[in-house]
């Protein structure tokens, strides 16, 4: 049952009223498990559910005066019955999903709500790709909410998006059924200082009645987090220790507390609930990204209610923190995030609350999961060409597109360096001595050459720089169309035939990952929805992007989460130094700045 | 600033980005206090509050940058600031005053918001009514919501009110700006039975995003009680017991708990929390009914927070149960209830947490009270003619008016008394052996005649019976405008001519409460709006009242709450035995009785 024919409560209170009152035949009744109550804060023993037209009726004990013929019985024989798992912020396209592939591979680990800004796709396709991805998530059998982009581009002035996102087009989006809020308002620096445009965007989403999402990635405690927090931005995830969490949630924000992929912002985090002691209503678990691959080994949601349960967290509040908080949180606690009536009936049957082992997920009613196996059709959207054709170079490149032309004469040069830091998402601003062959700056001793490519417009555009870090040893070439945020092409490579070859390549496919040694392809990961998703199912797209990592490894790249490095090297909001299609970026002073130090 | 011209946050967020960002000067700042969190339920000493167009910019240690010039500063001296009180469901009626009068007398006990069920002037002058009670509270200089009524009539088929609530009228209300929510669904049978009208009401409000309010007035906890929240109500303030309190919060319903002049359900409810240990968080308290000597001699919600605090309740809780509860419960808590950035600058200054004293009021930015006096104008609307002219007697009446005829032939005969019951809103259905003189039947040894008099449509109808327990000694007569829930007259005494006299003099006054003896007037409370408020302020309106008082007691009345009682005796969805304008009501049974027993 999608989101587009599913019922809201005021259409089926009769319906509801009558099987609790015993009146009417329940479609389901799960029996005899341990209520898991949310708002309560309490587990009750030998209590039932009963379903009607995919809400809950009726929560007591002994629900038979709800069982008719046609009811499906579902035992529950003793084990706990929890709410269905809320993702409060995260971002699909880090999956390399589609909605509907992401959805079924979380199904399975019990995540029935998502709260999802598709932050990338705008920066690709812009309102119109926001709606697709709206679109596709309204067909799928769990709750999959939109939350409308923000900041595209996220660095005006410092880069060019394939579409810009205008408050005109938030006020739109405020309209749509499946929007909840404002994405993450990254232009932090933009709301401090009282910026138009940001804070014509607040207000749409404001006027709207609807939530909006906040990121303050900074440590300043001080003048400028007040001012962020007087802009409207009502949660963060940015926090990375308690002190974040703390002011954010006593300035009345929600603290967002993540573990994805490649975030660990929890366990510095949530000692401001379970050893500072305070009130946890105002504390949030979210993912933000997700590679395929931790959904297909390690988990979506329930990875993070464990994770917060092994930093010592009260397992009922852990849950609170991924149920009832964030339902509360965007305005939707009498539609999801506990089990109570009127709710969607989304229900997680587990023997235990501390390994929580997602045993048999029911969404809407409908049993989705059992035992790690999704058992529904997630309906895919029929992407249009417009969406699948996003890899616009113009022209075929060659290794001349890549050539550095050295300054008149020169024998050696010092150029800026983008140096990637292992395991931290800031890159440091580098330089090096590097020799001139034939008038051409070649990279040497681990310094290898970057360039972002132009993919939206066909300009045919290639800014060239020089980056190091990855370890890379003899001659290769790495392309992605993941390129955050304004998703142009990164290649990196230390051989300017191959890294044509490369970028060539992606735009054959229209869009993904590739990696070339030896003059060869040696992975590929095909991400055709605007180059940046795929719609084959996560274990698929996980294997490729393992093989593709180990293409990198065999290469001599062993930075942790390297694929993720590469794509972040144009994130020109986040220090020291990036790439854009402007040019070189100095990400502490927000200017474009010359490849070549003066000399 | 009232209502009508306070700007929304999204409307001042660049003003308040500045001010938290020290470029422009704050309206003004509260310096040097304990600043009471309730979001993390923490006591924060040594903190600032900046204010700008009567919102909060800025929370924080040192607010120096904020200030300039023009900044008003308060020095809180180490004092706590605590968030504006809010009750969570009121009726302002039973305060005998108009909302500004209201307001006028519970700004200085720290009331901020308000959010109330104009229930009784509904039943009167119907939606036109509820928009006058709603724009009147518009002008307030504190946040008066309202609450759509739901039922009027009460008790469909048993009495005839001035006018009717329709699920259209409903559907109007939820686009005025004022509205929160659809007022107490006091209709339970009607909701679990799944009645459409009911249904709809609920639907309608639902549909607008805003809150039901419930009522469900019964110690049955089985299928009729999860069917009333399976119908929509997101709350119920009828909870008595513990385990009425726990019920609800467990099916997701929030348990306001009262403490009213006449209401003491806190107590007995608030174990659930400081015993039990639930998750305080779906807890509210509300007064529900306040008489102005209560306003005037105790308090407002400043009195059932102390009040929760002497039951054991750990202060912050408490506050929290009268601030972020309710606002999060209404969904408005990104505007008031606590003390945190973009909100309605509502603080209230206190040397102690636990006796609470209101020290220093100030809403939206502007100091309202300071030591108990309302230093702001709480303006008046212009009540039309229409609304200060309801009472419709028809004729004047003269004593046969009263006069109730025996059976024919009979010299005794068995009547059903309306027994009222020290300290209990319900009846006793009673019946005494009265004798019969000249045709008439006379009450005696305690028992006395009641009368319903019709007064919204002029038809002249009086029903006539009997009622006991008043204690009422020697000749006299009672008339109130004021008669739940349809407010016609009620009529109580032990002489018809002074009764057709009372009756009379309300007509003629247009309406209130009238106490008569010795054929003379011996105190009147006179209230010209819709016969149920008056204008004038709450301690004219509380020493009229006890005037009444003290007149009913020298007449022998010795009840507590006396002229409660006689308020309530038609109201005829509360067993046993009440009167209505189409006869006697046995209310065990929902139907019109007979006066006499038969025989």
């Amino acid at each position: 049952m999608s989101s587009m024919s599913f019922k809201a409560w005021a259409e089926v209170a009769a319906d509801l009223v009558a099987v609790a009152a015993g009146r009417a035949p329940a479609d389901l009744v799960i029996r005899g498990g341990q209520w898991v109550n949310v708002h309560t804060r309490e587990v009750l023993p030998d209590h039932d559910i009963a379903v009607k037209a995919g809400r809950i009726a009726y929560v007591g004990p002994h629900a038979g005066h709800c069982i008719g013929d046609g009811t499906e019985i579902i035992e529950a024989e003793g084990r706990f019955m929890i709410p269905g798992l809320c993702d409060a912020h995260m971002h699909i396209e880090s999956g390399m999903l589609t909605p509907a592939e992401f959805a079924r591979a979380v199904i399975p680990h019990g995540t029935t709500s998502m709260f999802t800004d598709p932050h990338e796709i705008a920066n690709v396709l812009g309102l119109d790709g926001v709606r697709m991805m709206h679109d596709e998530a309204a067909l799928q059998p769990i709750n999959i909410f939109t939350q409308m982009p923000s900041c595209a581009p996220s660095a005006p002035g410092l880069e060019t998006t394939g579409h810009e996102i205008t408050p005109e087009d938030v006020a739109e989006a405020m309209s749509w059924p499946g929007i909840v809020g404002l994405g993450e308002m990254m232009n932090f620096p933009g709301v401090v200082a009282g910026d138009p445009k940001m804070l014509a965007e607040i207000a749409a989403t404001q006027t709207a009645r609807k939530t909006v999402g906040g990121h303050y990635a900074s440590p300043d405690l001080g003048p400028a987090f007040h001012a962020y927090a007087a802009g409207g931005p009502a949660d963060d995830h940015e926090g990375t220790q308690e002190a974040d969490a703390i002011a954010r949630v006593r300035q009345g924000m929600k603290a967002m507390m993540r573990l994805g992929s490649a975030w660990y912002d929890v366990e510095s985090q949530i000692t401001a609930v379970t050893e500072k002691g305070l009130d946890p209503r105002g504390f949030i678990l979210c993912t933000d990204d997700c590679h395929s691959g931790t959904l297909v080994n390690d988990g979506h949601m329930n990875r993070v209610v464990r994770h917060a349960i092994d930093c010592g967290c009260d397992p009922l509040i852990a849950l609170q923190m991924a149920t009832i908080n964030t339902a509360e949180h965007f305005g939707m606690e009498r539609e999801l995030g506990s089990i109570a009536p009127g709710r969607r009936a989304d229900v997680i049957l587990t023997s235990d609350l501390r390994s929580l082992p997602i045993e048999h997920v029911i969404a809407r009613g409908v049993t989705v999961a059992k035992d790690g196996a999704c058992l529904v059709e997630c309906p895919h959207y029929d992407w249009p060409q417009r969406a699948r054709g996003t890899v616009h170079l113009g022209r075929a490149l060659g290794a001349a597109d890549f050539e550095i032309k050295a300054p008149k004469d020169a024998a050696r040069v010092t150029a800026k360096v983008i140096g990637v830091v292992e395991n931290q998402a800031p890159t440091k601003a580098l330089s090096a001595d590097l020799p001139v062959q034939g008038g051409i700056v070649e990279g040497e001793g681990g310094v290898c050459q970057i360039a972002l490519v132009e993919r939206h417009r066909g300009t045919g555009g290639v800014t060239n720089a020089f980056v190091s870090g990855f370890g890379y040893e003899g001659r290769m070439a790495m392309a992605s169309t993941v390129a955050h945020d304004s998703h142009h092409m990164i290649v990196v490579g230390t051989d300017r035939a191959m890294m044509a070859e490369a970028a060539n390549r992606l735009s054959d496919v229209g869009g993904g990952v590739t990696f070339w040694a030896d003059g060869a392809e040696q992975a590929l990961v095909e991400l055709p929805i605007a180059g940046l998703m795929s719609d084959a199912p996560a274990r698929e797209v996980a294997a490729k992007a393992e093989a593709l990592g180990e293409a990198m490894r065999a290469q001599g790249c062993t930075l942790n989460n390297a694929y993720m490095q590469h794509s972040l090297l144009a994130l020109v909001v986040i220090p020291e130094l990036r790439i854009s299609d402007m040019g070189l970026v100095d990400v502490t002073r927000f200017e474009i700045t010359p490849l070549f130090e003066e000399t």
